[in-house]
């Protein structure tokens, strides 16, 4: 799908190079420089128009975000929808999520979120699902000991399939729902659900959203 | 709760020997003995009124089986069903399936079964649960290499637990669904689904069932 031009993103991410990066590769080892504090990295790979991160972001002071967007018009729009609020723990990145090696130095990051990825439901595709072994592997290198992916999805058999697939990389479940929003409602506020505009639509709809949290080995 | 004494379930088993054992510890290393043929043995815990075994010892006369069931007139109900079809790779045990390990050698069983376990919910009672890691432990004794364990319920929190608790033992995940039914009709009769008794009311009300086949790591 070729994505229409939009005149007015190119205008406002150029006007913009204090929270948006074009060139991730030259910040590899050296992200802490893009933030007013240092403190632990959390990276969303896919992160579309940005609520979810946006959320985070404003919820949680006490880390840095880096949202990474390969579609223009839709990063532009995250990045618009950002700037009011001046969050200085929270930046863009215009690039291909696949390439998180080249961005990030080993143990650089500390949380990794992939939010309604996408399915690519025939069997042919499977390396494209960005939970597949070679996809999970670069994020083992990237994060750090402890370090942890966090998974949200409304599609059934991508959901089936990621447990599948990281339990036989040899990560650890930690936390595992097969209906988010009944447990968020249950857990009377306990339980912190940001959602994504996806996620939004979709759970008005009754359908479950799955969510899980996978620790990676120790090194 | 105590189960009310059923008459015609003492007189039932005691009538049966040839399809029904008491003393299973009698058998431990020998239940070859019981069949008619040397082949495969697959284990229910739980098996209940027994619908869903005598369906698979009619699908599957190449395995042999044996349901374990505690409650004495729910499995002379299973016996009764049973008798008429004279299936000579089917056996009864009535006994506490939490005995699996008295009941059986290592690696004389090759495939085990729970179906709609008991949830327990309450964390207290965790231990309690036929997929907490205590009973893990004991399943990868009796079942040889390769061994594995298939397992149903329509409890969602049941089931989050069991996957956790399976993938952190070691346990490597072969199947999932997280909507069985759903996956059984679209397969247009590839996928093998011998339904349970309650399963079969439960799934009337159109909410999910839950299956996944666990198999252990080789010794």
């Amino acid at each position: 799908m070729r994505v229409r031009n939009k005149p007015w993103a190119d205008d406002l991410i150029t006007e913009n190079p204090q929270a948006i990066v074009l060139n991730p590769e030259h910040y590899r080892g050296q992200w802490q420089s893009r933030f007013k504090s240092v403190q632990p990295l959390h990276v969303e790979i896919g992160t579309g128009k940005g609520q979810f991160l946006i959320g985070m972001a404003v919820a949680h002071p006490e880390f840095n975000f880096v949202g990474i967007e390969l579609q223009k018009s839709v990063l532009a729009a995250a990045l618009k929808q950002s700037l009011p609020a001046e969050l200085p723990n929270l930046q863009w990145v215009l690039a291909d999520g696949q390439g998180v090696n080249d961005f990030f130095e080993p143990r650089e990051v500390t949380q990794l979120y992939l939010n309604f990825s996408d399915p690519w439901p025939k069997t042919r595709h499977e390396k494209r699902r960005l939970t597949y072994k070679s996809f999970l592997k670069s994020y083992a290198e990237v994060l750090g000991d402890g370090g942890q992916l966090q998974f949200k999805t409304d599609n059934r058999h991508l959901f089936e399939y990621s447990i599948m697939s990281m339990t036989s990389f040899g990560l650890n479940l930690t936390e595992l729902s097969l209906d988010l929003h009944a447990d968020v409602a249950a857990s009377q506020g306990e339980l912190e659900n940001i959602e994504t505009e996806y996620e939004q639509k979709f759970a008005a709809k009754g359908q479950p959203i799955y969510r899980l949290v996978a620790q990676f080995p120790k090194k």
